[in-house]
């Protein structure tokens, strides 16, 4: 059965994907091990992640999201580290065997597999036992050359500028329309906090809507950002948890402070809303749009630090990196503002456990 | 508090058996991504399991039992495939932070992963959300020269012996055992199955029921063995799910059928209960015990076919290797019997869906 699963829903299109790369993939599915070639003098890179029903995705969100997003929130792991993807190994444990579950989680799967070249080459599917809810887990493998050690976030300097990819932020607007979509938004929202949120739900654009529920469901993975950061980034993470709470891990293990420029956020968000300074609550409006990047997580996009001398070579290599800020001696996250004062930014990155527990 | 549980459980033992290995581990617990150093020419092996506490493990298990095995199955396919351990990653998704389980766990972990030499590299922590169960997941990661590709399935050759290390069925003698004490015994067998069993249970020796418990919750995986093997062994895998289930994949992907000797399945357990032959009814418990090794799971012993003239030297890698069959043309599995008669062995791995529907 178990194997009959994987033939139906995962072998036969990532088997061809794994045929594809013959030269990477000496055996796939199938026996005790997958069995991977790295190019000559390259190091291996993996992550792992782990995602719940009902914790990291709802359980009514179409299967093929889920499937696309849980290889790309490891992906984007291997795309902070400045790694190339290799394969990917996935479990699933399941309470039954749901058809059209299967047939959606493999598509998405499938998609953003095909499209990041990283076929499936191996994990299991078992009974949840008495869990009512899916788990999954997938482990990915990447690779880059010897003479690139990854991004490692204890490496900012001071001096160094920050920079960001996208927009953080616009997957949590992202969840929170999908919350009001089900009624359920006072869940996200602390008491006073309700009337603003609604009111910058009202106030944005539909096609900015758009792309903040696609932001949540269907990132995209920052892979090839990462192999051109090779040599230009020293610290670099992506964001899952947060800006505020990612880039502590950074200013923590590199023991520096990290500034934020209020102005240079409140630009990053003008550029994909450039109407908002017609709104009547405008400054009311990017306030909150600040809060959602700094404490939003799930983005998926990459936060790294810089050398000025590396500034114009960074601007150069895509449309939408920002440069958001500085490394400073001190510690901790601030948030600078037009006026010059500063503020501490407290780290709020999503803790799960404590979500749980209250 | 999921970097706290990492750093308390799990990372200062294994970080220090990271530290161990800075030739390989260059990035261990911490990053996105781990980076780990491969042997020049070496290929990567990978292999990954999922244990669900009620199906895989029990929920009174010593918890360090449960750890040590969660490594060992995994250890246990980089064996089957001749490749050495470099390390792993954990995913724990936990319904509460249960200190007991924790400490006992990472100290069974621990002591496997020091004593094969495979650090702990990476992994996660998260919350079960409304599942009452324990999931875990771990992804093992070895090498092999490049001039090794593995043991694969389908390279077993008409003319080749079978052959197995330690005494598959143990295990399951193992499994009776606890189920006994717990006074579940009939859940496992069937009806007529019962008595029999029983009686089995009441003429093993004292020192046996020991080894067979020890089976069950703390297999030694083969790692060593499975090096030896390379150069000796065409098909290998690890016996997981019993001898007539798992030989059926290698006679399936090879295209042969694989006869086993009654006679060296008796004289297998005999080396190990050399008094059967004063009981009673020596024949009907030998016919048991045969039954365990066709059909008993969980043991991680190794099967593997080698031509003849690879025979001797095989027999002086260790004691303990038995050589139990042959490969010869056709499909299926095959007991003969001492009067030469040959009766077909229905494949009866264990199916972990149909036992939840049942």
């Amino acid at each position: 059965m178990e194997f009959d699963l994987i033939h139906r829903y995962f072998k036969t299109p990532f088997g061809g994907l794994a045929q594809a790369n013959p030269d990477t993939v000496l055996f796939g599915i199938g026996d005790d091990c997958a069995t991977l070639r790295l190019a000559p003098d390259f190091h291996l890179f993996t992550s792992t992640d782990t995602l719940v029903e009902g914790v990291h995705f709802f359980s009514d969100d179409p299967p093929r999201v889920t499937g696309w997003k849980a290889l790309a929130s490891n992906l984007s792991d291997l795309a902070a580290s400045g790694a190339s993807p290799l394969g990917f190994t996935l479990n699933l444990s399941l309470p039954e065997i749901d058809e059209n579950w299967l047939a959606g989680f493999s598509a998405g799967l499938l998609d953003i597999a095909t499209r990041f070249n990283c076929p499936l080459v191996g994990g299991d599917t078992t009974s949840a036992g008495s869990n009512p809810l899916k788990t999954l887990s997938i482990t990915v493998f990447g690779q880059a050359p010897a003479s690139h050690l990854g991004f490692n976030r204890a490496h900012a300097k001071i001096g160094e500028e920050v920079w960001l990819s996208g927009t953080p932020g616009l997957a949590r607007l992202g969840l929170l329309l999908e919350y009001q979509r089900r009624g359920r938004l006072e869940q996200l929202c602390k008491g006073n906090e309700l009337p603003q949120v609604q009111a910058l739900l009202a106030a944005m654009p539909a096609q900015l809507r758009q792309i903040a529920v696609s932001q949540l469901g269907m990132p995209v993975p920052r892979i090839e950002l990462g192999l051109q950061l090779r040599g230009l980034a020293s610290a670099c993470l992506d964001l899952s948890d947060g800006l505020s709470g990612d880039l502590a891990h950074i200013s923590s293990a590199s023991e520096v402070s990290a500034i934020l420029f209020q102005s240079s956020l409140e630009s990053m968000w003008r550029k994909l809303w450039p109407e908002i300074d017609q709104q009547a609550n405008a400054a009311g409006l990017l306030k909150i749009l600040l809060e959602q990047t700094l404490a939003g997580g799930d983005d998926f996009e990459l936060c790294w630090t810089a050398h000025p001398n590396r500034h114009d070579a960074i601007q150069s290599l895509k449309a939408g990196l920002h440069c958001v800020g500085v490394i400073e001696p001190g510690s901790g996250i601030w948030l600078q503002s037009q006026g010059a004062s500063r503020e501490r930014v407290s780290s709020c990155s999503f803790n799960h456990f404590a979500e749980i527990q209250n």
